[in-house]
């Protein structure tokens, strides 16, 4: 599906979270049950274990999800944000860093700038290691958490009809949540400007590609819309595509459908439809701490 | 008193800290009561819970106070500080902001530079909000811990002569506190440059305006010392009036009189009087520390 | 040995880490057995307490370090980082800044760019200070690290050859280390660019200086190498020396040797080396995590 290398895929996700290719359909079951256990009642089984939040780009949603799942657990979080290269590490490397805090920690979250950086990063550590979203890589917390949505709002993902719009192109959080998909049984709608088209290899050959909402929203099951970033767009290129759902469109989806966004929203989805029962994108939150809950406690709750 | 829509009075605090206006009477003993409790022994109540520190401005004594609050009842902070609208939340609202950040903690500590910022966050919050200054208008915990200060160090606040000194017009603590002491039985004296004045609003037919402390120092038993800054006065005036207190002034004021300032001085007091036993000013931020427990204790400890 | 006032000696270490000249044998020995202790097991001495990490500079290490020291014994930590004159703390004075956060907190881990900064705070503190690097002074707990780590590795310091390499002149890791050593039965040999010559005062009569490592390498039990900052050579003296080690270096030393460094490395030791058994800049880090609990619980492990 790209170039990942086999090396990759052969590390053990409870020693590094590199890549949603990591996780088989058993994975996932075992970290969902987790997560539910987890969201129910306060157990604390990280009580005096500690993770280090090293994000080299900020990251405020995500981090603090890290920081809640780990205190909600008992543990404790060392916050190193916005790492500057020149002051705060003095020149040194990725890779010496990471030895230097896994040092003082039971894992390490990392947020990167480089595509290689959670590689290089778990090729050293002696620590787990979790990919918080690493260049124009992966973010694979993010594409679980999406998942999970998914499962708890809608009972299953085998037999439904998943409609992602927007950004195809570049949006890494799309690409993640589509090979997880592809584990299971649905069919995918994708919606999208000509100039944002979701690349070739996400394709199958059940999935259809359009330019405009309407043509598949009486099927969706699940809507997931993304930003479109304007700077990804040609100056001289009219855009006649609204990438923004309405009142009206909500009228004319199912009843049962959900919609999800990666967020921060920036005028995709108007606040009047946060009320609307199938407005998911803020419990979408609430279920990425449970599942970075049971990440920690499956990565680090054994001694 | 001004112009607090009756909307804002209506919500109870335990919801919302979002003025002193929220307090009856009955309300201060109690978190007061809680505050002494609190204040000896340590118990954890807040095991387990987390709370957002979440500043648009820096304040590094009023996030450390929460910071420090909530650790001592065996909680957690999820530290975000001096938040930059472009890059960290990439342009999304307040109100989405809140809503995501309520998704990871039991209660958001906030301070913003909008003077309706906790009233939007409140609207659409379902967790506690606490107003930890917001622009121009309030800073309550502050007021409340003068108060709380003013009554442990006097044992009581009716009876009291209390002088407020410094700039009077622009200074948010003394008009949130001012608000605080009219619910008791006080004689108010404000000292302060003609420019600085307080605001009428906040004047009662007993209290009296000074422009010198030698006025009323003989019968004061409170003396709060706020900052004047200089760039609140025009240029061309001749101010003559030292806003600064002296050790020749503490001779000629009561034994029993407490001097108390918000921090951070620039000037106001000399450090030669940190050792007089009036000088409460430090003990001040203790019970800062106090109060807050007692409010995240209110707000939260209760499942 | 330098122009420490008597009066930074007589301060007690349990009151406030200054100096490494502080320490006798004999509480190093606590402190060193203590750290022994803490490595193994989990307890939790310091639950319900907190410390501020007060850091005028950056030092995403060190501040890492004592907070992964301190939550690891239960206890929370307030990170202060980076602070801002002007803006956080409005121009206050850094003894108002100690009066104030001492309220908050039961120690204060202070990093500051004057030289006279941990003094100046314990002189007002009313609570542990501990000197995490003041400006070209002291940090003295970097050095009692350095000592536990040879300790360990070596079963014991006395009778020891210490070889010291790279800035001698100017690091103050060095420095401090080589006042800890002088309690032992050690030799000393220093190999240094001209220009980066250790001081005299720091000299005993049975060390030697060098230029070039191979002069002592085959007699070095403990090589400790340091940055030495192009910034601090002249641009018109060509230097001849290589301060960093090789392969060849390491073959050519004694199998039990270890090689240290205060880290971050940048050129001094290829990353090659990391693989053999005598690279202890890795364990060094660990060492230091224990040492600092230890020096928390002495501090303030008792009400």
């Amino acid at each position: 599906m790209d170039s990942f290398s086999s090396s990759k895929m052969d590390v053990p996700w409870r020693q590094a979270v590199i890549s949603v290719e990591q996780f088989s359909r058993q994975d996932i079951d075992e970290i969902f049950s987790l997560a539910d256990r987890l969201s129910v009642g306060r157990t604390m089984p990280l009580t005096g274990k500690t993770i280090t939040n090293l994000f080299y780009e900020p990251s405020t949603r995500t981090s603090s999800s890290f920081y809640a799942a780990m205190t909600r657990l008992g543990g404790s979080v060392i916050p190193i944000n916005e790492v500057n290269y020149s002051s705060v590490t003095k020149g040194e490397t990725l890779e010496d860093t990471i030895r230097t805090l896994e040092c003082y920690a039971d894992a390490i979250v990392l947020r990167h700038y480089d595509d290689d950086a959670t590689e290089r990063a778990a090729s050293v550590a002696s620590v787990p290691i979790i990919n918080a979203g690493n260049g124009a890589g992966e973010h694979p917390t993010q594409a679980l958490l999406d998942l999970y949505t998914i499962a708890k709002e809608q009972g299953n993902v085998d037999g439904l009809t998943v409609t992602l719009m927007g950004d195809l192109k570049f949006g890494r959080t799309v690409h993640s949540l589509v090979k997880l998909l592809r584990m299971y049984d649905v069919v995918l709608r994708f919606v999208s400007p000509e100039e944002l088209k979701v690349p070739r290899e996400y394709l199958n050959q059940n999935d259809t590609e359009h330019t405009k909402l309407s043509e598949v929203l009486s099927e969706t099951d699940v809507l997931y819309i993304t930003r479109v970033q304007k700077e990804r767009l040609s100056d001289n290129v009219a855009i006649d595509f609204s990438y923004a759902i309405t009142k009206t469109d909500m009228d004319q989806a199912r009843d049962d459908m959900i919609l999800m966004h990666p967020l921060p929203r920036v005028g995709e989805i108007p606040s009047e439809l946060d009320s609307d029962p199938r407005a998911a994108y803020f419990r979408q939150v609430r279920y990425g701490l449970y599942v970075r809950m049971a990440l920690l406690v499956a990565m680090i709750g054994r001694d």
